[in-house]
């Protein structure tokens, strides 16, 4: 059948509300913001603590979750290689339809593989998507522990877990890498909020 | 390994910033405007239109289209039943994210099947999701045939296309049923907008 299938029958319907219609009307630059680091790693408290800055600021945000997402969208998946790199890659596609409809979208995955990082990016025009490392040794992760899924992981009651026997490939060119181990939440939004607000004003 | 599999593990991470909070800020109830009816039976030039119609009345929209979704989110899927099945459910719940991040989402689906529909539905609190018929004869729809899609069916090249050698099933109680045949366009979407407009006012 697939052969016959109609897939490639499927043209672009081009709306006759652009992005541009969308993000004027609200004064602001779409963007993606994209974490990625380890569990506990503080990447929801930061994605929260920034969203709830930006939209006093006026901005006008949504919040992709591991957690909430992982209900929803992408319950069918585990946490395999493969169901990892699905997971981000379908993420990155509403992130996408997201700020095509003119939104700040903020995304909290642990994300741990390069090249899905990478092609998430890929598919936001030049400038609009921000890579933000949250940066937590390992070891600081570990120790918070706030599901207590570290030491499960460690127990063998979780396969596949990041940093323990799940790799996490840290990124080499983040647009802004913040080390939380020595800073409170609110300090870390305010060296966020630095580099990102100048781009996201319009 | 699905034993140990994290996925269990998941908990809601509610933020701190509400939907309610993003639609007050936007004056408008967040909705899903969702268009059901058989290829070239005008749903995707209905949503166009009704888009801008509310654009221009200050109302942020966003439009999902099976054209467009099916070139990123859901291009791993063709088009069996499961297939089907399983592209209107991640649009539904990309859909769902977005009326929670405040928006009026349209989305133009052929969506042939009731139980599909009806899981989208089940998604949204009361009264945010609005089923559209877009009510046009299957012998309307093949005389106009604009991507030629019938044509092809018919002779064979193109398999389950849904009223040919797959089934629509028409909705029993859509919110809104419009017969396209003996309007333009835009008596259409006055129509729409007659049942729509106060819904969507804050």
């Amino acid at each position: 059948m697939s052969g016959k299938n109609s897939k490639a029958e499927v043209v672009w319907h081009k709306g006759t509300c652009s992005a541009n219609d969308r993000a004027e009307s609200k004064r602001q630059n779409p963007a993606c913001i994209w974490m990625t680091g380890l569990s506990a790693s503080g990447k929801s408290t930061l994605a929260n603590a920034l969203e709830a800055y930006l939209h006093q600021a006026g901005f006008h945000t949504y919040l992709l979750d591991g957690d909430n997402v992982r209900h929803g969208l992408n319950r069918d998946l585990g946490m395999s290689d493969e169901d990892r790199t699905e997971n981000i890659r379908r993420v990155s596609e509403v992130a996408r339809l997201m700020a095509d409809a003119g939104l700040i979208v903020i995304t909290a995955f642990i994300s741990p593989f390069c090249k899905d990082r990478n092609d998430a990016r890929a598919l936001f025009p030049e400038g609009e998507f921000y890579e933000v490392f949250v940066d937590t040794p390992l070891s600081v992760c570990e120790s918070r522990d706030p599901k207590g899924m570290y030491k499960k992981a460690r127990e063998g009651k979780i396969a596949q877990f990041t940093g323990i026997d799940s790799p996490y490939e840290a990124p080499s060119a983040a647009e802004v890498r913040i080390a939380t181990e020595n800073q409170t939440v609110e300090q870390c939004v305010e060296e966020l909020a630095k580099v990102l607000m100048p781009k996201l004003k319009r």
